[in-house]
């Protein structure tokens, strides 16, 4: 093969060479936290609206209950479950994202694996390296478009999504690498998704067809459905259609030294980042300190906190997750801020209200966006100061491994208190030595 | 509701407000004229490799047999009926096309209606009034965004489609206006397809999707599942993602009163339309004389036809569709110039090619593009000249009902010559009587 070689088959061919030895451990090791992510935001997704509504409509036309739905009883056909799992992982703002696209990688490649390894045994590494892949070259796309792709209203996740779960899942069947070149040109041609749909059901679409179009671009050049040579820089191309002037050096530069993976970070907290500083100051008090009678509560933090989330009045769980008030008030009430703290309850609930007005913002540019320091006089007259220099998540102060396994287990007690998460957890941390992946999502749904 | 009401709502309150008794009598007939159109490219390709490949995948997810797949015995869910049907009918580019978009209106729409109408028993006003609606909303569409929208790449006839077969599903549904402006919603965040993937398998995908996805943004809609207010022009939405310059005065002017299906053309040869008027000379010729020893054939007509057709040695099917030697000399000898004349083994006949060889072209740009005239040499020294001004399915001489009749006779007979195909015709010129259209699409699948 010459090394003028396109574009896309550039990529093929390294879905196609790579194999696990070649993936460094910290990269095997990042793979493991995006599951681990992945479980507990589809957790936390897995029952609201949009999953409900789209599971009902899906099962009126699957055959079959091949494959797992995250948190769910049901189940359905792998194409379909793969769709319901990426929209379910993605539905609150409370995915892994890849910082400089934006992207939140995990929830369009992971879903389609899933959905594979139910279908056709596969080994635990055969599937971390697949969804490694899946997510390097979604993410090198993403980098050659950005950011003027996603200001022009792309949905990013799902546009470029599209490619991570056709290339991860063709990796997982072993497809050569014209195979994969089909299989991007069938992805390329069901790129889409608007960021005009976030904050609606809508938005739920296009980020599960990314998984479930994917996967199907995969299973179609399986069985020799072709595709033209060059899809993404053709002329009439994915590059050509969805991008203004793209970069196409960052789709290459470093491929298979650099792992993108590592330049993902995950979100403690279902609301705005930069809230995020300000509710690991409460947090951190409220877990050292019974609950008392707060008289008042005084934030400092950069301007970008007060033009992002300096809203006192909310009232739905949209609102609220970029309500700095609400955030502080239901984290000293409940001592915590998981998905049931952003609910449209809560955001009503009078105690809730009460304590929110009792919080003032103080803008002071001297704080970095990640920092925060807050102020907390209790009934007896205390003043209390907690300080934050980098937000937990953020890419300074990454979540610890124990961080996430906190975040699934809140997430599955959020469901089911009764619903044991530790096998899970046990399972993706030992899925480098798993000789078969097809049980795993399952230990995400509880027992009857 | 204001006049200045967004115009995703001024098409939905079309659909909506919009009655069988508002569809003038010509507007009906050209209606049933697209279906007929429709079932003869449907029948052609429903046997071609991209159907084959794509119904076994989706055979191993499908629930059930709710729908019928146009010209086969197999059975299927009603979304992925939809899918099918549409890619089978757009297989070929045989399609009808509404010129002044190039969209192929008819292949997107009428599989979701059909799909639907075996889902609910729904009667043949109702079928047609949403067939119309479903082609005037895309066709509007696409006006506004043409020609720019084309000429990056876009795949048209997919990333309008999908607004086709969501409104003309919708009215099917009876959804009222807010749940039409969320199926609409839907329908844009699943818009996509690239001409990068003309000539490939990947292209029957982007058509395929535009009437499944459109047809299930309906049904979510019908459930509930919400999407933004102003999906098409909103700041991040469809027209700001995929247009340049988008003249969205061209979206509502006269509508109501101007009906763009009466902008419909329809081929009547699977071929380039520059030959058409070459074929109409050789075809009449060749009607009213048996087969004989042909000598020499001239051919005169505009440049176009040289610049476009003009390759006397083709070798597979694809490339004898743009070849006006391979059609003369296959008409000549078949008498025919329809889907069995430009396969692969028909381009590679040694008959064929003999008689190609004999066949000269002369550029005159003293005619009109949709003109020729033909000098046939036969084996007694006698030369008989033909002529053409205005080649049949131009928009000076639409192909008659007969004539379209004739299209689908061929194409079922190209199956299964025992396929009685008289049912069907009777069944679309009869629509508007019809009480329930759920047995239509299963005329067009020949009898075990």
């Amino acid at each position: 093969m010459s090394e003028i070689a396109g574009v896309t088959q550039r990529l093929a061919r390294h879905v196609v060479t790579t194999r696990w030895e070649n993936i460094p451990s910290a990269v095997r090791h990042q793979a493991k936290r995006s599951l681990m992510n992945f479980f507990a935001v589809a957790l936390a997704g897995c029952r609201t609206g949009p999953v409900d509504i789209a599971l009902r409509s899906l099962a009126e036309f699957s055959g079959g209950r091949q494959a797992t739905i995250v948190g769910r009883r049901e189940r359905i056909d792998a194409l379909s479950a793969a769709f319901l799992n990426a929209a379910g992982a993605n539905v609150h703002d409370y995915c892994d994202t890849h910082v400089r696209t934006v992207i939140h990688p995990t929830a369009p490649v992971a879903p389609a694996l899933l959905a594979l390894a139910e279908l056709r045994r596969v080994s635990g590494p055969d599937f971390l390296l697949a969804f490694i892949l899946g997510n390097e070259i979604q993410a090198r796309i993403g980098l050659a478009i950005s950011p003027s792709h996603y200001s022009r209203g792309w949905h990013i996740t799902s546009t470029c999504g599209v490619f991570g779960a056709a290339s991860g899942a063709g990796k997982l069947r072993g497809l050569d690498e014209q195979r994969i070149v089909w299989a991007l040109g069938t992805a390329a041609t069901q790129s889409a998704g608007l960021c005009e749909c976030l904050g609606t059901a809508a938005k739920s679409v296009s980020v599960g067809n990314a998984a479930r179009n994917g996967l199907w671009s995969a299973l179609l050049a399986e069985r020799g459905f072709d595709g033209p040579p060059e899809p993404l820089a053709g002329a009439q191309g994915y590059f050509r259609a969805l991008a203004e002037t793209p970069d196409l050096s960052l789709v290459t530069a470093g491929l298979g030294d650099n792992w993108e993976i590592m330049a993902t970070s995950y979100k403690p907290y279902p609301c705005g980042f930069v809230i995020h500083p300000v509710l690991d100051c409460v947090l951190d008090w409220r877990r050292d300190n019974p609950v008392t009678e707060v008289a008042r509560v005084v934030v400092r933090g950069n301007p970008l906190l007060g033009a992002r989330a300096d809203r006192p009045d909310v009232s739905t769980g949209r609102e609220s997750q970029v309500s700095m008030q609400h955030a502080v008030a239901v984290a000293l009430l409940t001592g915590r801020a998981g998905i049931a703290q952003f609910t449209d309850a809560c955001a009503r609930d009078p105690e809730v209200l009460a304590l929110r007005s009792k919080v003032e913002l103080v803008r002071d540019p001297a704080f970095a966006t990640i920092a925060a320091e807050v102020d907390i006089t209790t009934g007896d007259g205390k003043v209390h100061r907690m300080s934050q220099t980098a937000a937990r998540g953020s890419d300074v102060n990454p979540m610890s491994d124990r961080g996430l396994e906190q975040k699934l287990r809140v997430a599955a007690a959020g469901w089911d208190n009764r619903h044991d998460i530790d096998p899970l957890i046990n399972a993706i941390w030992t899925l480098d030595s798993s000789a078969d992946v097809s049980g795993l999502a399952s230990l995400a749904v509880p027992a009857a």
